[in-house]
């Protein structure tokens, strides 16, 4: 009842001058008008028209996006993987081991590659050096120094200047049909926390990452959450589709994703019953951002592509469906 | 902007006479004007007033709610152990061997004190043998099955009319000021997302508990998630404040719990900054439920009750504050 004497509210007031009249006539103007983004548009209209054979009630409309690679760049390394290492070079005097061990030797010499080839159980010692054995708050302010400050070694770009406007775009128009929209990434979650909000407009509650086990307990008093050197879930793979149904508890109508990593929570959102719609973000503007798929271990594409014929997921080339990357 | 329309156009349509203002007159009608209805009321005007100074944005508002003994009854025994004991009874005739294993043996012969008495050990058992290694669908179903039909050992009433009509009120009035109401319980997510929606109005998306591991495969090309014969998560104790941080994000400004298993949750919640309002229910009343707390293993209240002065947890008495316990 409320939400319809909203709706007509709106449509009251926003004659064809408002800006959300302005918004509805062109929702996507980063986008081309391809068949990707009528698509996208259509499934939304179809979605949640009242009248429409394939409306969606709106307690339902859960969309999921993918982070990295979906919403901001990846390369040459996931920012994330970024952060860490300029946490061991501000930490490096404290830890002269670091000079000989893998990964961090390869960090202090500045080879990235080196530490890429360390493999997972190289990022992992990385991770626990660099995210874990302090407070939850603690972590949350490094990480907060960190982003309004790093650059991009390649753009020189603050990061939160490198995600994609066309999804900024993508994300405000669902949320003004009442999708609710999830990050569900295999970033940290509260790595994402303490900039995502503010970035895309999606609430902490909404971000569902890998994370790390913690440990509640009182100091002087004082109750506190430590962060253990210890994985707790690796939101990547399978493990989407699981936290989805674990956190979420309901199959998402729109899932957006741009690799391998993305596979099953595609797969797992297009065969709910019902409207579905799953999309796959394919890197392939080499001047504009990067293009890659099944050559880069970051963003590995490969499965998926195979797939996305089949499996009727809509693939978006960036090069030819987006007119901008980065906002202005 | 929106938000602000919305509230005024519930002003204007909203003469005194409508369910609206009613509601608001009296939001609270089964509880007894005495002190701890005053102190709830007071606290959410207080924090949902625009002009005042502990007012607090509707993004941070976020409030928790233990699920047994708090939003629901518990006696004689938690009733997703009462599902399970009618499962172990329904499934018996394939499994022989159970006759004379613990716990299964005791409930075969409708022993409960038995079930109680194996302990934790038990309880797992009694949980694995009835809610693992299955999909996700089937487990809902079966649960569905159970909550439409079943009738509580003592009252015959189904277990869903055994809620308590003072806290959908108040669960009502915080949505209505709000609030994101969400359930943190040691039950399992998966359990309350069955029938949690209906009837206290909670979102899947907003259901905590404890959870199993769970797999996502192929089967016949299709994707399923089953349930796996391990434990993923006991959301109880210093859980609950590590399951708030690691799914929610941030802390809550109102907590409410009944048992040492909530005094983590309630301590966390009350340590942030700014107001924050942290509630304990009381079981006094035998007559009308169950009086009980530090000499019962269900809802066992003894370490939080001694705190509660301290902390300035506001403890609310059944007995002495509710003129309803359960829905008429």
């Amino acid at each position: 009842m409320l939400r319809m004497m909203t709706f007509s509210i709106l449509i009251l007031v926003g004659g064809m001058g408002s800006p959300a009249a302005l918004a509805e006539a062109n929702p996507l103007p980063s986008w081309n008008p391809t068949l990707a983004k009528q698509q996208i548009i259509q499934f939304v209209q179809q979605t949640t028209a009242q009248d429409s054979p394939q409306f969606v009630p709106v307690a339902e409309r859960i969309a999921v996006f993918d982070n990295d690679g979906t919403l901001w760049a990846e390369q040459p390394a996931y920012f994330q993987l970024l952060y860490a290492v300029d946490q061991v070079k501000a930490l490096a005097e404290l830890h002269p081991e670091w000079k000989t061990q893998a990964p961090f030797a390869s960090i202090l010499k500045g080879d990235i590659e080196g530490v890429k080839q360390s493999g997972m159980e190289g990022v992992m010692k990385l991770v626990m050096a660099t995210h874990a054995n302090m407070t939850t708050e603690q972590f949350s302010r490094s990480v907060e120094r960190w982003i309004t400050t790093a650059r991009h070694p390649g753009t020189g770009k603050l990061y939160t200047q490198m995600v994609y406007q066309p999804m900024l775009e993508l994300l405000n128009y669902l949320r003004r049909h009442e999708y609710k929209t999830y990050i569900v990434s295999g970033g940290g979650s509260e790595f994402m926390r303490v900039w995502v909000p503010q970035v895309y407009g999606i609430p902490a509650e909404q971000i569902i990452g890998s994370t790390i086990k913690t440990e509640y307990k009182l100091r002087e008093g004082e109750p506190e959450i430590v962060r253990l050197p210890e994985i707790d879930f690796i939101d990547d793979k399978e493990g989407k589709p699981v936290n989805i149904h674990k956190i979420i508890g309901r199959r998402p109508v729109i899932a957006f994703g741009n690799s391998d990593g993305d596979l099953a929570m595609l797969q797992w959102t297009k065969a709910g019953t019902g409207p579905r719609m799953s999309l796959l973000l394919h890197h392939t503007d080499a001047e504009r951002e990067w293009a890659y798929d099944k050559d880069s271990s970051i963003g590995h594409l490969e499965k998926a592509l195979q797939l996305a014929d089949k499996e009727q997921w809509i693939v978006v080339d960036m090069k030819q469906d987006w007119n901008q990357v980065y906002p202005r």
